[in-house]
């Protein structure tokens, strides 16, 4: 099952959307929203995947799905939780300014909760307000979740994986400096993030969802350029159940709860990279100078994953730079 | 104008309160929740203080308000701010361990983000899984505010303080070492945070509002006894326009958006301390030693605000430490 948000409201209009993303339905009849269905999961779920099926068979009506009148699928939402999962990611981060690993790099996931408040939709523009703050994208996976008990296994944790989406994380690379000496978390770094256009469930995943990770490949493309094409399922070192009871140690965690991979990275560089910062960073390894810019205002962004028939699975994050 | 929201569903129901606190009148034929109220705030906002209004006057049926049916006035939120407004406590954490203040720390706000899915009533329990985790309070002043538009100014920012409120905001200090050693921010360390049973309008404050501040002690008993009684209004390096300025400058925060001091710290040690960290840092300053342990199972906290008159404002926080 897909599911997506009309863009109306501040919570969106739920609607269900065909596997080949051409068709819509809506799902209002069943839940308002998807903030709805989430905290009523049990109820809900079955009558959507019954709408999702009629949608398939063609015994609704459906209507031509544009994707630029969506929303992400959560327009906002309570909690947003990004974590570090590819430390291949993070390693190529130290060696490029020589510094050493953190020691329990392996065994702690590095995790911050960042703006939930305010998401924008897959095709909104990418907004800057000053061409020096070095904007950046990140191509990760993320998870929605329902309620999620304190203190939940990893085991117990794969169970509240109700739905999988990509997204794209904005950072403004030169202002993360002064919030990373600051040392708790990132405010003025980190700007309204977009979401794929529908969420889809790790059933309707199949084989591509297993073990808590996304098996397939996840495309970044530059101005039309392939910038990336990481597997996710590939040197993922954190997988999501892992990340959810780290999160949930203390706390629980509440329906609608959205955590991120961070950008996905591969040890193989053949297969690029998911951020410009990463494709500096290994340019600075080898020639020892990143030569690479940030974002500039006319720039596009598009982040896809297709699977091996070459069906787009979340629809396309596509995106341009624009000057507020 | 006082409103709180009775403890029903994941959003409370809203009420209107009187100001002596002993009466109250159900708000939802205005507006179901506070979050409705405060995304329809310049529509809602009249009416509400028409309703309190005639609560005041006898005109309405109010009911006796129970305090232990209220939930926090928002019982989740889309964002939870926290800074550190009162430097004077980050100079005792600080000079405590012999390091040296960071060289910004006068003229940039720290400020973290923090959980905001699954908040707390104002006489929950505060729950603890390990009593090695060293659970501590800390007693802070906190505005709730409408939709800010980003790159907003101090001098606009005011407007958008729609209600103050007090906060517990409840942290594992000796879980805190190592998400600081991360270095960005808060996932196990901080637990769910309760708010004071009302939340009240800057223009209700009268003259104990003044610049962006709060111009009362905020008083904070252990098991009883009066722990410290600093002034919110005294030694607060970043009032709360600066604050809303400082987060808003590369993005828009959403309606509801909740925004924390820090701990209130004054100067004048004779005015003891709002959380059990700082009181060691004072300890451990003055005599080489801390002495004075974390929360244990049993202890009972309550933070409150009164005026002159030795009215409550915003009512009491009051919980104990239960092992779960």
């Amino acid at each position: 099952m897909k599911l997506a948000s009309l863009n109306e409201g501040r919570d969106g209009r739920l609607i269900v959307v065909a596997t080949d993303l051409e068709t819509a339905v809506d799902a209002t009849g069943i839940a308002r929203t998807l903030q709805y269905a989430l905290e009523n999961w049990r109820e809900v779920e079955p009558r959507l995947e019954s709408l999702a099926k009629d949608l398939e068979a063609g015994k609704v009506d459906g209507f031509a799905l544009d994707v630029s009148s969506l929303a992400s699928p959560l327009p906002r939402s309570y909690q947003w939780l990004d974590a570090g999962a590819y430390i291949h990611h993070m390693e190529l981060a130290r060696q490029a300014r020589g510094a050493d690993m953190p020691p329990n790099a392996m065994t702690e996931p590095a995790m911050h909760q960042g703006a939930s408040d305010d998401f924008r939709g897959p095709t909104a523009d990418m907004e800057v307000i000053d061409a020096d703050h070095g904007l950046d994208l990140e191509a990760e996976v993320c998870v929605v979740l329902d309620d999620v008990p304190m203190g939940v296994s990893e085991k117990e944790a794969v169970k509240h994986i109700k739905l999988v989406m990509l997204v794209n994380d904005l950072t403004l690379r030169n202002i993360l400096p002064g919030e990373l000496a600051k040392g708790v978390g990132f405010i003025q770094s980190k700007v309204a993030n977009s979401f794929s256009p529908v969420a889809v469930t790790p059933m309707a995943l199949g084989k591509h969802w297993r073990d808590g990770k996304l098996r397939l490949p996840i495309e970044c493309y530059l101005n039309g350029v392939l910038m990336g094409n990481p597997d996710c399922g590939v040197d993922m070192t954190f997988d999501f159940p892992r990340l959810i009871s780290h999160a949930a140690r203390t706390r629980r965690l509440r329906a609608g709860t959205i955590l991120g991979s961070g950008t996905v990275s591969n040890r193989d560089h053949s297969k690029g990279s998911c951020c410009l910062a990463e494709k500096r960073m290994i340019e600075k390894i080898e020639t020892g100078e990143a030569t690479t810019p940030f974002l500039s205002v006319g720039d596009t962004v598009r982040i896809e994953v297709k699977d091996p028939d070459g069906q787009s699975v979340f629809g396309s994050i596509h995106q341009c730079v624009v000057q507020v």
